[in-house]
């Protein structure tokens, strides 16, 4: 997530500079055929008026795919904000609700009761961070086209699951990290491990399905960002949004030539050049911007800023459990946010 | 679902060159009759204005069929994944709820447990790939207008039932198959598999009814898979779309030359025909990408993967239950995931 | 339901004749007017541009209506799968809750037990049914500017009760057809049914309050089906609509021969005539569209397939039952499927 | 609620007359000193290629705005309908719950016990006459400037506690009244209600919980309705969609009179007038049109129709208890239903 | 939130008047330059209807931005109304749940029960009042671009806390204060207080936890409120679309002395300042409402209204409880309601 309320010049240039450089080439090159040809008989220019049609049209359709896109991104945000609520709400039942109450005959002492909670607080945070882990792995289908800000550094450890293994006994984490989905598999830990409490005594009925309930809402979260992940912005509407827009820059010199020279006095023909340029930069910005929100899981610059999450989720979950050696909030970096 | 980033050319001249030899030919001859005609004093030419109000506001309205169109793909996708949270939250239930705990007299030895819970799993995978054959089914209605992708093989086995009799015993296969909703009549035959584990004392009525609770949420996935198969958008939304976009078609060659013959100097009149090709392709193209997205359980390209789907839920849910004997996940094949 | 994806022609034509002859007989008239008064020095032209931008701002407003409309369609085809939904894990929830089991001291014969069980779920299809006919009575409001297609006969008996009447006793079906709102007393009977089931020991807390659950989404599907019967899509968005419509078709053909007299050569004025004929009736048709979804309980072409939909639960339930006189699925009438 | 399918044009004329002969006064003023200016050497003409573009904007910004009037609208309706869902919930609750079976040591007599099901019945139908009366009381925000029909008269009774009143003891809504939120404080008395219900012994744990469950969601309701009376549309998207209109209407004659001056002859100058006038009255009514009904709960014609909802659930619960006496439902007046 | 029906002229010059110079002098420039340089051999003016064409694309992009601001405006207004509602049900269960119903061998006096119920009441007033705190306070993201109004006063007392303070133990509040996240760690203190009333019997399970789903509830509308305060409006389209803007505003004079000088008599052609100026202000205007409309909790006009709706609560929570010292509602104060 960018945090810049202004977005860096350097940055916009970045990512234009090409364009622009094409979009110049491109309307001079016709401009100049235009002026070297029209007095040889030969007339290259278009009506505007159905090239403006088009125009509005393309307009409308990147529209379109511009909300959705929004949408997945607004989605995905939405997914991660339930995640902190299950999270803090699981930290609140557990605390509550796991106890001596129903085992007076045999009570835990307040440290094994307190390991308990520990227990199935730090899975839950593992299960948070396996999933941010299991998400930010680039997908299978080919996306090299997508240009990433190279200079970015994941911030995640180098393998990646050291972060799930902070949370999780050694031999537990080597185990879940070798199977399909890890973070199903924690989950499905947990409503075992709820299940030996509740053998145990130290969870009535009640209590087990009221967990249980979380752990399904867990289990709805975790779908909802696979559901996201593997499943792109359909390729029939994104793509051809993408060729119509580039059919309207080819096109669009040819139809400001015309009608610039339609203004008279001949001189100011060239001036469809810078004209065209900014009209050509507008509507590719407006595409781009569209496609590159279009996934939020990616590890790219408009990504859901999972790992500033899952780290606010640690801290107050571990700040619930009374313990104060807490890590620091994550930062930006070069006003990124992941 | 296509999965590549970009749409094959290749692709998309398999869709496109009937149209635009059509566009081709019709825009030739209007502009081939107007030059022939208008020195013998018939003018055929159409003012653009009006033609481009209309072009705008049938934009316009192919924009709310296509939003349509993705809204019911989207919905459809939904739904398969919260078929995806349910299955898992089923098997976590099933092997946390399921146990001797509430009959201590005569428990049931760790394999007959065990084959309970499978017995209750099995027909969960049952369910939903009898759902998914169900929905690619083709439907009474006529849909021959759609142009298959006659190539695209589906890995669905040959008369489809094998894959849902890998998880039933077989007589209550048949049974089921036979009846007119197959898998509304499994999720009935899980309801009574339930009630017989309670009234055998394996499953307290907490349990009994949480995991109703999970029956009852599969009853809404299923119906709405059900809603969307059987209801089509709207045929007079989406008929008068298709007419609007070819009379716009039809009349855009009448136009076109007349804008080209006000730039002046004649040659360039036949510059009408390519330009009217490239217009009447955008329109289709937008027009026919919301068309063949409407239907997301037809068996065609833009399908939700089901099949992939209740691959991965069936690796889940077996890894689940201990297995290790487990298919691989389907690929896609030709660029298309089923 | 219209179930073909091609609208007949002569459904199309049906609808459209009357409007085509009018613009025919406007247009000559007006193009008539203009070529007679013009050289008298009577220019009654009307520049295209400002109706141009008319024709786009009200073809912005109708795509407003057209959506809401399908989206009041779509809630009530939504509900109606909602019915469906319920019904079934209503029928689930009957068979695997009524039991003998909190009550081993005076069991039910199996017999009796069944007939529980079916005095429920047929009270379920009394409702629904009950539900669908109070829906297809004609509102008080006046709607006779709706075109009915009155060909199309009602299969739901004559006065409509029979069959209701299938599904309960004689005199319970008497007494409620009688009341106020027939399908909330049809509720209403039926958690009264579920108390004296739990005084006479056949459920217990737990279940009942369960089956008090799925009457309460009963309710609220009544509700809603209620609601979107009773507030129409508000007049002064729909009614003005259609007035701006109107008075954008009228001034058309002034503003086309002002067009078609710009293009000089004098003979095409009459162009003017089949060009305005087509524009008017593209407007038209978009509007017509949106007004005749917008009510989706007026058996009418575009209604919601109630019967069907009834008649589809009626053969799951009954086959839940273990009954085998099942009667046949309703086939679409005329490709018009109610 | 407006109820005829087309606005009698009586009532369009009482919105209108006074914008109409302001427009006809205003072009009529434009087109003059045009006319009268240009022989004097000043042009007062504006090109309308840029007035097309306001008003292609502005018709987009309206669209907005009268999109989300339309949504508030349909909320509000909505959320009344959840009301009814919510009443019927709660009588059926009532009837099933509130039983000796849970006392059967000291058992009430059946006409006790029915006492005791029509209080909180009758409460519930105080509530939301209460809440009905509250949200029809105008603002503090200023509001003169929506143009009430006057000659409506509320059928209210005239100070409005009347109907409250019927359905509590007189010394309860005397106390209830005069709070805060008398709505809120009828929920709380229906919480305490059914606590002292049952420490009585006539209600268990499970039922208890599931009235308090009815209770939330009227909670829920209330909120949802004093939500969208209290917080108007924002007013920097609603009032600026007024002035943009007015600067466009302003300057329309100005351009109109460029248009036509454009077409040549000079007399057709004056058609500028009427056209003028018929363009203005369509973009001040688009914009009327969701400026009058964004707050749908102000005595206004296009209101939520409140009363007459409560008057349905009154008669459908009063038949629920078995009463007989029932009061007739609301009927429209001057085609208008509160 | 602006109370006023129509915005005061005030107001809206003291946000217009610099861009109003800015338009003015940029227009006059331009037509000075143009009128200079054009005898001279420049021709400096762009043809309009490609600036018409983006002008089109920029309203409807803008058309997006104001359409998902408003959305998180409501969502924060809904997410409001669910504390409402919460905090008014919270109070409900509070006072009818604990009691000294499950402990009738060591009751509670009445006004010991009061103190209980006190307690947790006005331990979720403080909770709403800290979360309005946190929310309140500016983020760490540069917003220094937004024109705070200066003169509108917080009536928020000096530091904040001590409105939170009312409604704690001082030491109680001190450690909550100096946490991660007080609301959160308010929340987990409720669940802990729940705990300690349900070991003292004065909660028995069923109200215990459905209390912890009231305070589920209450964390998931706190992780609204963070998500739409924490997670800006994506800047990549909020930015493009204020630069999109100035790109027209900039462009169109070039284009008005264009269109202007069309119209033949040279000397309107100064007409084209004022009508630029207006022009320009219209985009403006549309592209500001949304900018300051984006982000519902930064102390600013168009905030959500926390503090008068803080105040409601404690004000209906404390009726309830019975008390009668109770505080004045919040008025507006410059016609702004924070």
């Amino acid at each position: 997530m960018y945090v810049r309320r202004n977005i860096r010049a350097g940055l916009i240039l970045q990512f234009a500079w090409r364009n622009l450089i094409g979009f110049t080439f491109w309307s001079l090159l016709v401009t100049g055929c235009y002026c070297y040809l029209l007095p040889r008989g030969i007339d290259i220019r278009l009506p505007f008026l159905p090239l403006s049609t088009i125009g509005i049209a393309v307009a409308f359709y990147m529209g379109f795919k511009n909300s959705q896109s929004y949408d997945r991104f607004w989605e995905a945000r939405k997914t991660w904000g339930g995640i902190v609520n299950n999270s803090r709400t699981w930290a609140s039942q557990v605390s509550g609700y796991v106890s001596n109450h129903f085992n007076p005959s045999a009570p835990l002492t307040a440290a094994a009761l307190k390991d308990k909670h520990r227990e199935l607080i730090y899975r839950q945070l593992a299960w948070l961070n396996a999933l941010r882990l299991q998400l930010r792995r680039t997908t299978i289908h080919d996306r090299h086209n997508i240009s990433y800000v190279p200079h970015v550094q994941l911030s995640d450890g180098k393998p990646g699951e050291p972060l799930v293994s902070t949370f999780l006994p050694d031999n537990e984490c080597r185990q879940v990290m070798s199977q399909g989905s890890p973070p199903a598999q924690l989950l499905h830990r947990q409503s075992l491990a709820l299940q030996q409490l509740f053998d145990a005594g130290l969870l009535d009925s009640f209590r087990h399905l009221d967990l249980m309930q979380t752990i399904r809402e867990c289990y709805n979260l975790q779908g909802a960002c696979e559901r996201i992940k593997n499943t792109p912005f359909p390729r029939q509407y994104a793509y051809f949004s993408t060729i119509f827009v580039w059919i309207f820059i080819l096109l669009l010199p040819f139809g400001l030539v015309g009608e610039f020279s339609k203004l008279g006095t001949g001189g100011s023909t060239w001036l469809a050049v810078p004209f065209s340029v900014l009209i050509s930069w507008i509507f590719a910005t407006i595409e781009v911007v569209g496609d590159n929100s279009e996934d939020p899981f990616e590890n790219y610059v408009n990504d859901v800023p999972m790992t500033a999450i899952c780290r606010n989720i640690e801290i107050d979950l571990r700040e619930m459990l009374g313990e104060t050696d807490l890590p620091p909030r994550i930062q930006p970096f070069n006003d990124i946010l992941l």
